[in-house]
């Protein structure tokens, strides 16, 4: 088979490996239905994080269980089964505290862009449909994998309650997937911040009210102006810069939550400025394996739809173009199907 | 009147003043029962904090309302009332959401290691007790005003609940009342970060289970070495150094929590090392004013003592002693009675 590796920034390959083979008793092989570019597999691709030798790239999936090896109980050859961008055993007392993305045995996922893949502790990871989805259905749960888990994740860890205002820092498509969760949880008011207008109508049809456009100081004056001076309850940061930390925290009013849920580059936190902000901070990679059932229900049954953030279909061998499109900003996340 | 005077690092001094008078019709006075100084009064005495002008110092009160300001109603004189150290109207959006410490009307009390003091916003910083109180009780009430409150807070923001495991750093007076609301709150393991003798029997009198005599990586290992390897499942600050920062955040299990309530001096988090940790974290001026109705009938039912923490006890003129003794490290909280 073929499989995507990136040697250095800019420079995706696609190129052949051996299938993958079952390692380890609680290994699964996956037949891949569909799989994606992360936004955070730019940051290697733009040098902004060092690649100091060819990494087999993708770490969000789904797809047919092909083979699994003789430990795994929950999961059979033939199912349909979404897992998590992070490994995990799913019973370790971490995992049982709601946090699977930072299990005592973690990995993190990779060769996702790939027709095949490996992954361990299947029964810890994958979570299988009853039966197999229609074919339409896979965008959406495929972005259950990440980008929705994701930006789930960004919603509950700001508590976002029914009847709050919440702000989300960031138009990717986790910030879109942060919209539609906040959307879900009840929020009565939620501010997208946002300069492009594709990336806008998705946030509007996933249940923003309002558009903020400024950024820095001006973004942060206009939530106040938004929120009768105060700050959001909530602010959703969803990018992982010093510059949408601190929009974040500068949004929040006193008492209010903050998520992160992008992995922080080259952010640093002034202890007294988060004391006085008096805000509740909370983040890290998402615990998506929590949420898995849930979120593949909310997309079986129609009721949301995440896969709306796929605005660019490509297949598996055009991977490279698929990294040019959204490292260009010309997409806002591509699909992948092999 | 003499009043407390901050002129200089280490320059402390007993003045003469006019008595304070009603500059507001929001204002109260009060002819103080007790005061005392507090651990972030050392910032500015240790010169770690600039002194730019002579500072009228005191913060944490407790006494009879002497005369009230014509918009006052909540309070009169002839009654004994606690303040909290901020200065809220109890009214606004943010001290209706629970956090008066944030108060948009906020100030810091100021000059209140004194025989009397003015306290703004009276209706929405002070809780008048029913009856006058033994004088037995008054060290006691005097901590909810500052020491007890900010403990409470401290467990509070860090979620404690029945059956957890929190470690608490530092042994100061609000350290040692995060350990006593710890308890209270039901934790079922509590680690007390100490090293001397004094403060350790009071923070076991307190509720603490364990003691930490360790710091820095050795602390962190020592309390990962208590919990399975994993951290605790609050870890509670109350120092505000960097290195106590550090402390709090490596040992905490993923999805724990961290509460940090001391003014932090010279802190800086790395948003990379905080997404990893994935712990959640909320700190800043305690809102005690939300507190002060529990904490006082805890007080005055005898259920708990947080009047303990006061190992010294001074007429106020000798000011100057109560800070050396704190400063030195010969007391722990000094109590000063008009």
């Amino acid at each position: 088979m073929r499989t995507t590796i990136l040697y250095s920034p800019g420079d995706v390959r696609f190129e052949a490996r051996d299938e993958p083979k079952i390692l380890a008793p609680t290994d699964a092989i996956l037949r891949l239905s569909a799989t994606c570019v992360c936004g955070s597999d730019l940051w290697p691709y733009r040098g902004l994080q060092p690649v100091t030798q060819p990494q087999a790239m993708g770490h969000e999936y789904c797809g047919i269980v092909e083979e699994v090896g003789s430990a795994v109980k929950t999961v059979k050859p033939g199912q349909f089964v979404v897992g998590s961008f992070c490994i995990s055993d799913n019973t370790c007392p971490i995992c049982k505290a709601g946090y699977p993305s930072s299990c005592i045995h973690r990995e993190f996922m990779t060769g996702a862009q790939a027709p095949m893949a490996r992954v361990p502790l299947a029964d810890g990871t994958l979570v299988a449909t009853r039966e197999l989805p229609s074919d339409d259905l896979i965008p959406g749960l495929l972005a259950t994998s990440d980008v929705f888990g994701t930006g789930w994740f960004a919603a509950d860890a700001a508590n976002v309650r029914p009847g709050m205002t919440v702000a989300v820092v960031g138009d990717g498509a986790v910030g879109l997937c942060a919209v539609l969760s906040a959307k879900q949880m009840g929020a009565e008011r939620i501010i997208a911040m946002s300069r492009h207008e594709t990336r806008q109508r998705i946030a509007r049809d996933f249940g923003a009210t309002d558009i903020v456009t400024e950024r820095g100081a001006d973004g942060i004056a206009r939530i106040k102006e938004l929120t009768k001076g105060l700050g959001a309850d909530a602010v959703l940061e969803c990018v992982g810069t010093q510059e949408s930390m601190q929009q974040a925290l500068g949004a929040t009013r006193p008492g209010g939550y903050v998520s992160f849920v992008g992995v922080p580059h080259g952010v640093q936190l002034d202890g007294q400025g988060l004391f006085f902000a008096q805000v509740h901070l909370h983040g890290g990679p998402a615990p998506v394996r929590r949420y898995l059932p849930e979120l593949i229900d909310l997309v079986l049954e129609r009721k949301v739809d995440p896969g709306k953030v796929f605005d660019l279909l490509l297949p598996l061998d055009q991977v490279a173009e698929a990294y040019r499109a959204m490292d260009e900003r010309r997409a806002i996340k591509t699909l992948l199907r092999p």
